[in-house]
């Protein structure tokens, strides 16, 4: 199933689930939230008449650092034996299509493409082979990132705090096997980054694993996974658009402060 | 106005202020939330017949590291220029009397005795004069830390994000000037940090014009100030109480998990 969090056309915004392809897909409204076995109102509109919003409002955002190894190596750091984390304030949340805002005065800024798992139902020390039982689905993120802050700061808070910095959508797959899936990331139509889910160094269940024995983890919450190398900057006017395979396609234009 | 999350005689839960002191204290049931001019229920019990919950749940917790420079030096590190940020995960907060649970096989883990600002409007871009109005009041924090961990992972989701790992309370104090207040952490009654808010580097208006240049900042977020010296480690069957002049104690004991 594809869970989305839409604007329709009266205004309203909801749950909901998208239903077929292209021209023909239809979004049909969830009467609450899409956890468990949602209950849908019986509205309807073609997908093309509603908004796409960030399609979770996470109560966290963990993030996973050098998860790559050639991504790890463009930068000339080393893979970390455990994974490195650093959590993203949930202020930083977009949906598609809104501007990634551009801060003045703090040079670089960068996207990263990433596969987001989707926490399901609240859970602590859940291990590696049950950790499918926590997982609401996958969805797309950017990990946006001003480089020479990560740098000059030393922790990350900052350089991946700013408001916009994390755009997700377009929406949640449930149905699909995250192991081994193509990620490409496209800055105005040039791909940029062309990686594939299987050189997760840390991979999604053990991520669950680890993550959960630390901190609890909430419905809705998200875990970014990590980024592929090819990651680089981007600038005012430009559109990022970043696509993983049987999931779709989060693009956000790119604009200056 | 001291301003408390309680659990009531009965068992259910309510924000409430806190009137009078010692014996006589009484707890005054607010009908709704804290912000803004409060609602009254015209319920209240004995202050001793309560029990006192983290004083907000927030929706994230900002904090700032190295913002005493003789902490910083302690371990052997610079005040950097800027205030470097980091966040800690919302499901570390726990309330006044709750154990600080240590996790296996990370280590030493420290508490850390700091004041907490309670924001109490939606902002972004306050400037460090107009900050005030920006704030609810303040609490007392216990930024609770793996050290081990903060140094072989580089960054510190992990090592202080374990839950349990964010004492807040035992009240918001809304009417007190925070910049030159003792701070006092005592560990089994020995006295291990007494500094004075006055030796932090970055104050807390400009920590809020900072921070709020950053990222939108949301009614009951946190921001943690950072740390005076004298920081070490806590172990099971501990008990760690951070005494803030003008605000109260908050008193967690330690266990192993």
């Amino acid at each position: 199933m594809r869970l989305a969090r839409i604007a329709h056309p009266s205004g309203g915004v909801a749950f909901a689930s998208i239903e077929g392809e292209g021209d023909d897909a239809q979004v049909l409204e969830i009467a609450e939230h899409p956890f468990g076995q949602p209950n849908f109102t019986g509205k309807r509109w073609p997908l093309a008449d509603v908004r796409l919003l960030a399609p979770i409002l996470p109560s966290k955002v963990i993030a996973v650092g050098r998860n790559y190894a050639k991504h790890a190596a463009e930068f000339g750091n080393e893979v970390p034996a455990a994974p490195m984390l650093f959590i993203k304030p949930s202020t930083t949340v977009i949906g598609p299509k809104v501007p990634i805002r551009r801060p003045r005065d703090v040079g670089r800024i960068d996207f990263e493409g990433e596969l987001a798992i989707v926490i399901g139902q609240p859970v602590k020390n859940v291990s590696a082979d049950r950790a499918a039982s926590a997982i609401l689905g996958y969805t797309v993120a950017n990990d946006v990132s001003a480089r020479e802050l990560q740098k000059s700061d030393g922790q990350w808070g900052r350089a991946k705090g700013f408001d916009t910095f994390c755009p997700l959508g377009p929406w949640i797959e449930t149905s699909i096997d995250p192991s081994d899936l193509a990620l490409r990331s496209e800055v105005n139509g040039d791909v940029k980054q062309d990686g594939r889910t299987s050189d997760l160094v840390h991979k999604v269940p053990e991520l669950v694993e680890f993550i959960s024995g630390v901190m609890t983890l909430l419905p809705g919450d998200i875990i970014l996974t990590g980024t592929p190398e090819g990651v680089g900057p981007i600038v005012d006017g430009e559109s990022v658009s970043i696509t993983i395979e049987g999931i779709g396609t989060l693009t956000n234009p790119v604009q200056d402060i």
